[in-house]
């Protein structure tokens, strides 16, 4: 199989094989593949000087058959016992390195996919109506977030600061959590030419973890008319290991039924991208959640024909998320406001893992974005 | 005065010399200044390699000590005889050149600072209930929009298509137009340093003027409960001339007087960036409107502040708008919607541009943003 001695029940097998940008000694960052409890340092071994710019974005918008090229070569090399030599000098133990932000993130939009989250924070931030607004079945609501403050997993969460209420300044109260599946584009798309459901993995790359941290007081103020705003912007952690679509074919899975008739560009009949991640939310250490991204209503394809239709176009690096994940049952809640209407404490640490179906039957790891709370500076 | 022959009442003379990045005969975009009818080249004329990487950030990142010298040196170098030889060549009549989109934007962010543009649109999209909302006049309503499709005056604004309601699809038929002032940041701040009120000019380079193309009938549709997303995201137009905020000392005035008492991060009664710019809004050539952005309720300084006060950074190169500018009285509206509630059709040419008090006690001008619609493309 493969000459490398991978752990049994590694999430980091030959399946998954997905691309971070890492460091080691303090040396410039670099891409790397992930394989075990190893990186293969892809700048060294490849010499290929778009490895060596210490993000994805140069690789990724070569396109979908430079990925599969990679892709090939990698399983290719590590199943040829011929290259170990070769390669061997190039891995590093996983815990030897620091991850930094895989992509420079160009734009930045948040969706809000989910049916049951949707429900759940419809019926508290409006009590008085009806928890899914009249839109919410015939199209994917999202807006943008703040790209310049996207940031790798392990970023302290530091408590932002702002207005709770008229009049009322200072440290949130309400802070919280948003566990989300993010996507991100490789190959950019041309102004004014809409992505179709059925284009879509011609231009996204593959799939991160997010938490969209949030403070729900700031965000209850400020919201109404025009989105969420300084609720969100302070901070948007990401996992750094971003896992090719091509690793979660096995993962593909039919949505939800839809409960309108859909628009044709909505239309994903023919091209079902639910995909069947399933999250774990841990706080301090303890399970408290495990939503399932598989019942995810809108899926990231329909998300990303939705966001060109109106001739906006995506550009490398583009980071779009499906909305904090919910399922329907207790336990299965993507944010603390759902789950226990209680929120975070400094010091507090929340770390969010998946895995899903790989292609060899096993179970592949999309890895964890984690961050720990600090408290507000004093001013 | 000056060496250069400079048309009388040009607004470009050596109290204004904004900066863009131009290009000529299908060279190499570079950094110019504008200088009356003329651009000075300033990669050619300066060798300085921060002026030939076809945007401003990398002269922007430098900070305010290095904007201050570069005005300084050119207005002594257009003053002093001596420098005519050395410049005369890099000199190129604006109307040979094609500029480019001044600033490789990192994040985007649009506000909604006028009260009379607020109360307008509220009557408009929420006729049952108040106005303005209830945080309206507490902080500075913003929300992020689409970094990857700001582009320079003159591109063409093609028709978008999208959902103006549940199961309609097509062009918009509400398209309209958003006439505001747009802020150039140039030096980034640190995460989790906010930046007050009174540091808004070691940040912020200058000034632009910004039309926020809207499709009415797409952002009624979506706008509940996370903001404007498809109907604003397909085209932010910006005019190519970055005015210095040092160019705009004598256009300094209070804002008008606050309606609530403020928190003092947002408490300006000593840094007042209220702009007398006084903006014109032509529609096929007819002057339709002429917006006062004096009257402003919030100062971009103010908006800078909110921006950051949770701990967000910027960046160089991000790019904030004030809101459309609306004045109180008839024929000072920013947008067809309070003007006329009729909107643009195919073919149909905007242009915005504005002038403000310079230091030599004429006017200078903050160029234009102009653009044309073009017909939705044929599915």
């Amino acid at each position: 199989m493969t000459w490398l001695d991978l752990p049994p029940d590694t999430g980091f097998g030959l399946d998954n094989l997905p691309l971070g940008v890492f460091s080691r000694d303090g040396g410039a960052p670099r891409t790397g593949v992930r394989i075990g409890d190893l990186v293969l340092d892809l700048w060294e071994s490849s010499s290929e000087p778009e490895h060596g710019t210490g993000s994805l974005n140069a690789f990724l918008a070569r396109g979908p058959e430079a990925w599969r090229h990679l892709r090939e070569r990698l399983r290719s090399e590590f199943t040829d016992e011929a290259y170990r030599g070769a390669l061997e000098p190039f891995l590093v133990p996983v815990d030897q390195v620091t991850m930094h932000l895989p992509v420079e993130v160009g734009d930045y939009v948040d969706f809000y996919g989910s049916k049951a989250h949707a429900e759940n924070v419809g019926r508290r931030f409006r009590p008085d109506g009806e928890p899914l607004t009249p839109n919410w079945r015939h199209l994917p609501i999202g807006y943008h977030g703040r790209a310049g403050t996207v940031r790798v997993s392990g970023t302290p969460v530091v408590r932002p600061s702002g207005q709770r209420g008229p009049g009322d300044f200072g440290p949130s109260q309400r802070l919280d959590i948003e566990a989300e599946v993010g996507f991100v584009v490789g190959a950019a798309s041309e102004p004014g030419t809409p992505v179709p459901v059925g284009r879509f993995e011609d231009h996204v790359f593959g799939v991160c973890l997010v938490n969209d941290w949030s403070a729900r007081d700031l965000q209850a103020w400020e919201y109404v008319p025009l989105g969420p705003f300084l609720g969100k912007s302070f901070l948007t952690s990401v996992s750094p290991w971003v896992v090719p679509l091509a690793a979660l074919e096995a993962a593909r899975v039919a949505p939800p039924p839809r409960e309108v008739p859909l628009l044709p560009y909505l239309d994903d009949a023919d091209q079902p991208w639910g995909l069947d991640v399933t999250l774990e939310v841990r706080h301090n250490g303890e399970l408290i959640s495990r939503p399932p991204f598989a019942g995810h209503y809108w899926t990231a394809a329909q998300q990303l024909a939705h966001l060109t239709v109106n001739g906006a176009n995506v550009r490398t690096g583009d980071l779009f998320a499906s909305g904090t994940v919910s399922g329907p049952e207790p336990g299965q809640e993507g944010s603390l406001l759902e789950l226990s209407g209680t929120f975070l404490d400094d010091g507090d640490v929340v770390t969010i893992s998946a895995t899903a179906p790989g292609l060899g039957g096993g179970r592949i790891s999309l890895g964890e974005v984690t961050g720990r709370v600090e408290p507000a500076p004093v001013p």
